[in-house]
């Protein structure tokens, strides 16, 4: 058994542009960075932690399944060591109108947006309460707080994430654990987005579109910030975004 | 196949005093009312509508299950007529720690509060919408709005039904569907919660606890409104609850 | 001294069609009208409640002006009767830049929304707080919950309405007075503006405008729920406006 | 005329703990500290500011007189230099119930928490503007987004402060100008208030009562956001706090 000396902070979906800023955010603080996504590649994440010199665990898991995440978190706290930070950032942003929308979609977009986040959220508070110290973030969107033409299944989950992260923090607060909900506005760069929708980002102008690197930053202010000044939500977007 | 020459109200969720005060309302408005709930008695309600002069069918339906909706959906609009108001009452009000709330217990919550909600408003939009006319009301709470500790679950399931009717009334308004939110916070008055917990609604004092009948005129209300001034959302409280 | 039968509801900004509709709404059930506005005219008002069978006594009356608002009160509880619903309808919807924004915009806007909302909703609950029963109802607007580019002032004013509303139903409430705020979003039917902004209106479509009667029954139904299911804030808006 | 070489931070509102530890923290990284008040003393401020390698100007000015704030931004932006950011810090937290709240205290707390508010938010956005790009911040409270029990004129001073940044930051984003608003939730730590009220004070226990200098800390990160990862609104509480 090896124990890592660094804090590790667990990236649970950090496939996307947004998860790989955080992990690399993490690794300048000398973190070790636990990266999980469902299937895909992590191997070009892991590298660009070593090259700013710290170290990277790749593990595939489905955070919607609860034996994979008891069995993640169960592997990184015995193998690894004690969670200091759990970022949740599973997304599954879909529109289609209400009657177009099919059972499967509903029920597969709660599960990615709300069921992985309980699933996270309260095996990580496990293991951080006899601890009393941790921090929980969960990454939500402009879905989160409002539901719009075509959204029934996404906000529907985004709302469930965001009513379960302040239940948590109501709770868990008053014990020691921060727990943190970021409702990310607007687009974030990606270049295969970007090919697929050249007109959506196009029409977005200078200082239109969330640069994952800045954005990765809320999420290390959010966990530095010490007990006697907490946030649980703040929102960021674009200077260009209208709102 | 009878059809019915009254306008119909499908009550899914009449089990509980609210659903039988918002049947026997509409019962009074000369509306023939559809009762279903998944499981238990229904004579009592069938017998307080026909004591009221109008007529009720009882139809037991697990409103969580894809199928079970399709079919009472389309049986009532083949066998009976179209429906000119829905309102769904399911709830699943439970409290848990976050750390002791069960995978199980979370997504039961959900597919009752919202799942089943989903499959209501949407097979029922289905046919309102050639109509280009139709109300779907459905049953918040205070939780819809505020996520607390030990309320992960209930919080999670509200506030995804509130994203849901928010969603489907911003598509479906300007297509002539009224679709609206009732928030209702605070105790409704029912013998078996009160003799389960007798304290709780003695503290509760003088007006301190919502008469189901009172409360049901909020949702005929709702449906009577002109297409010109449509209420999405509406709280309803005793005048005592402190909140 | 003359003291009127009837049930009282003050009416204060009677001068735009809503305040007028709301007026014929309760004269409909038997109530004595007392419609005040600065200035202007009110003899089509009064006309218009004799018609319907009960009467109207119109004051002018500065609601900004405690003074005024003072005399008022005392003037309708004395020489007339308990007011049983007071209605605050006063607006000030203006758009400007925020550095085009005077401050003697900005301060009149807070005045007209705010203080006037302030001055009646303080006395008229002085004089019903003694009788443990009555309504007091003020007129939001989307504006109310909701900050936009060039709305600095009216949100502002609207905000604060709101925030009056708010704290007086969570104060007023467990003693017997029931506070609303109905939050009005969407143009209102009025012959004046739709000749002055003839393309807005005609952008709307059918069913795009509120017809004031319409609305006007929102405010009837509030003032006659019971104590034990009062609502504290409603929407209303026409089926086609995009929200 | 001088003008100072360092960036300028403005802290309207600087004679209370919050505003002395924001003007540190801006000292800290190098900025030139403008600090206003109406009256008392800010002697000690200006030398801490000075221990911390930076300077500071003192300057006397009543935020709610229109000359005032005119000549405040004037002299600052023609004798020291252009405004990098500017934090308005000004409260006016009292507790009336609705009947005891004279008019002259709901007049002065909006004076005090909105109208100054817009007009060193008008005043300093007309000279950002032309820049293009410059940081506005703005302190509320719970009571920003809750009228409570007592809190008539607070709450609605609050919000319309809230609807303030808000409407700027819609109208101003796009043009360059960071407009964000801090939600301050709980008590700030204060030797003259804990000595007036230490019951209170006491209650709160271990992390239940909110550092300055951490507080502090969340204007100099909000400042700092490139333009591409814009907050606007956060919350801050201690971690004891219930919420």
């Amino acid at each position: 058994m090896t124990v890592i000396e660094k804090p590790i902070a667990l990236i649970v979906g950090a496939g996307d542009h947004l998860g790989a800023a955080i992990a690399r955010r993490f690794a300048t603080e000398g973190y070790h960075i636990v990266a999980t996504r469902r299937r895909g590649d992590l191997a070009a994440l892991v590298s660009d932690v070593r090259s700013l010199g710290s170290d990277a665990t790749a593990l595939f898991s489905d955070a919607r399944d609860e034996e994979e995440v008891l069995a993640l978190v169960e592997k990184v706290e015995s193998e690894l060591g004690p969670i200091s930070v759990a970022v949740f950032n599973v997304g599954g942003n879909v529109r289609f109108g209400i009657t177009e929308t099919t059972t499967q979609v509903y029920r597969k977009v709660w599960e990615m947006c709300a069921l992985a986040g309980f699933l996270v959220g309260r095996e990580v508070a496990k293991k951080m309460l006899p601890r009393e110290q941790g921090t929980i973030i969960f990454t939500g969107a402009s879905a989160s707080v409002r539901g719009s033409s075509g959204f029934a299944a996404f906000a529907g989950g985004k709302h469930a994430l965001r009513a379960l992260a302040q239940s948590m923090s109501r709770e868990l607060g008053p014990k020691g654990i921060h727990v943190a909900h970021v409702i990310v506005d607007g687009l974030i760069e990606n270049e295969a987005t970007k090919a697929f929708l050249p007109d959506l980002f196009a029409s977005k102008g200078e200082n239109g579109i969330i640069q994952p690197d800045d954005l990765a930053e809320v999420y290390w202010q959010l966990h530095k910030q010490p007990k006697t000044a907490w946030t649980f939500e703040q929102d960021v977007r674009p200077c260009a975004e209208q709102w």
